[in-house]
């Protein structure tokens, strides 16, 4: 019997599974459970009928490309309709600026390889993504978070934690955000303070890593295309790499996704993607470019804007009528989540077997929180939760809630049995 | 302005572009240049019409997850199916031993990370294929160079070499073959090889990474189905990690491919997948399942098998009228290449300037040579180049061949008028 341990490098005996991938495998395994977990966008609202007739008509074989290996930078019209896309975002870039990924998540994998050594500090948002801690994590690098307040991260705290950890010696050069409808809390960093990080992370020698999947997906009730202008549009000295996708605006199974940076730096991603996976699938990249040449990404956007800010309704009612004396969360203007915050006593990772036998699934806060790295930043706190209100039926939402609301009720009935006195004549 | 240099991690530093991706880009600016280059696969044989149909059955909307995020290992009636085609070549696998990659690639570039520190050692044959150069590169290892045989790697040198390595201190725990026409060679390694290959890594504590990418590819006027079996297929106690691919069989722009692994590793392979793309394309996924399914994998290869060897029959009979008296080569049994020796004088990699002005592309054997760490193995041969048959048409490989041996006689007279005295005067 061969044993493995000693071929690992460092980098793989740190690995670990992502919660989230964890929690796909137990619903996978369970039946009739509604899973409120993982942030996928609702298969019914693609736009089948228009992607089966792109697909008809570009593998006829008339273009043998369609199907062959191609640019490691990605398929050129494709990149010439990104530059497209991020100029009414407001951000102008050139050719050598972007790069076509496998999904964002490659995105955060190729700067975490290219900008981070083990042991190099990333400044991250507390709590924050899951996928970006995995991919800071397999290079060995140490996060730190920094707490949020409602219009976003702290910039104080920000400031303070670089200071100490550059004190102490560390090398600290990059912050990474998801400012629009932060994945886990949904939250929105406010224009003023999008500014002054720019300005921070000039004044710092800085880097921002910019996330953004969710921008389109702003609430028309409570958020304005205005309020979701990325710190990159503003950025002219070249300190913001730009991460977004057409996962959640088109379809996550295509896996395209792109990466604006300075171009010595998109150069370095592009040799990184070329160890990684050579291209981005072609067929892929020429269904979603013919989505965007048709129109088809811009008719959907609005449709899609609806369709989530209704199930955000749906899922806040269903709050408010079940659990409004238990718990609270920041009201998501955009995207597909919500953070809970639950009772001190209710521990939401425990919690998830019981969840599971109520036939409700979430992802417990826990997995979004890095080590806080300073004595005054909270720790991963047990009595969070993210729900995500994207995939489910607005029926499954309420049903999922009021199962949620069941398993909670009766996780704190126990709770109270237990830390009460067993019997009257103990007393 | 920003400098980016202070910014970069160490494996960044080295990171280097592919000369066969760069000889792409190469490609796209000239104009009719035939490419002998890359191994791409020849597009008018996909199987554009069963492609056509089977997407647009998948796209119809009825199963929602066709286009959704699924899961990290693949999904799972397409390991099914990989199952089925590993025990057709001697494999039994079960579904934890099962990996689906974003191409052959990313089974490479995993491996990389999962197994190799900065500064370990993998041996590799001489030459070698750049992809795995750059994933091994890419994570700052040291590939040190064995020199191969007729019949494959060279075991007593690759013994010494290992030997020689360990007694200096350097940690050697892997090996990287493509045993069935080799990239770039075209080699095949002999069976009673392979069996030895197996006992030296039992013997010595070393795994096998075995890359076989062009197995379905034999050409049965020289080869036969039981001459490409598998190391892997007698591998009873878990050394070999074997990579295989559907991008020369099916097409590359699926990016589908596997890797086979002990459990222990698919495990840590799945781990560092998740922070690299989370899942290869769902769509690309099911359209080769169904081509699995469907019965048009197995009808494809023979018909390719036929293809191939058709083409490699005409890039021989050119090159023996053509430059018969220049070059030498291996006969290629099967896949995609052909690999020259040319006369000492000539440096194909100085001369592919001239042979882009006579409208033909190769790659240099340089790229394929990693130092050779030995004083007795010989370094990069200046006078070697890949040729590729598989993707232009015979008619096209007649006239490249034409043009190369045009751009050769040229460069040798060139070079000969170079050493030959100035004129008589100076005698």
């Amino acid at each position: 019997m061969t044993t493995y341990d000693q071929f690992l490098s460092r980098a793989a005996e740190q690995m670990k599974e992502s919660a989230i991938r964890k929690m796909g495998t137990v619903l996978a395994s369970a039946r009739d459970v509604i899973s409120l977990a993982p942030g996928y966008p609702a298969p019914d609202m693609f736009p089948w009928a228009a992607f089966r007739d792109i697909a008809t008509e570009l593998l006829t074989g008339a273009d043998g490309n369609v199907l062959q290996y191609g640019p490691t930078r990605g398929y050129r019209p494709l990149l010439d309709a990104i530059a497209g896309i991020q100029q009414k975002r407001g951000i102008e870039s050139t050719m050598e600026q972007l790069l076509v990924t496998t999904g964002s998540q490659q995105g955060l994998d190729l700067v975490a390889r290219v900008l981070l050594d083990p042991g190099d500090v990333i400044l991250v948002e507390l709590p924050t993504y899951t996928g970006a801690i995995t991919a800071f994590r397999n290079v060995q690098a140490e996060m730190v978070g920094v707490v949020q307040e409602q219009d976003g991260i702290d910039l104080a705290a920000l400031d303070a934690t670089l200071q100490r950890l550059r004190a102490a010696g560390r090398r600290v050069k990059l912050l990474y955000v998801v400012p629009n409808f932060q994945n886990p809390t949904g939250l929105l960093i406010g224009l003023d303070k999008r500014a002054r990080l720019l300005e921070w992370a000039y004044r710092r020698d800085v880097l921002i890593i910019e996330d953004d999947p969710y921008r389109e997906l702003f609430f028309e009730d409570s958020a304005s295309e205005h309020e979701v202008r990325p710190i990159k549009a503003d950025d002219d000295r070249g300190r913001v790499i730009y991460l977004s996708s057409f996962s959640k605006t088109l379809a996550p199974g295509y896996r395209v996704a792109w990466i604006a940076a300075p171009p010595p730096l998109a150069s370095k991603f592009e040799m990184a993607k070329q160890a990684e996976d050579l291209l981005t699938g072609s067929l892929d990249q020429r269904i979603v470019f013919e989505a965007c040449r048709r129109g088809l990404l811009d008719r959907q956007l609005p449709i899609l804007r609806r369709h989530y800010q209704h199930k955000r309704d749906v899922m806040e009612d269903a709050l408010r009528r079940e659990l409004k004396d238990l718990v609270s969360w920041p009201a998501p203007k955009g995207g597909f989540f919500l953070w809970l915050t639950l009772p001190p006593e209710v521990d939401a990772d425990a919690m998830v077997p019981r969840a599971v036998e109520h036939g409700v699934i979430y992802v417990a806060g826990e997995a979004f929180f890095v080590d806080a790295g300073s004595p005054t930043a909270p720790g991963p706190r047990a009595n969070t939760m993210r729900l995500s209100f994207s995939a489910p039926t607005p029926e499954r939402i309420d049903e999922g809630v009021a199962r949620l609301a069941a398993t909670m009720r009766a996780e704190i009935a126990a709770a109270t049995s237990k830390s009460a006195p067993a019997s009257p004549a103990t007393r």
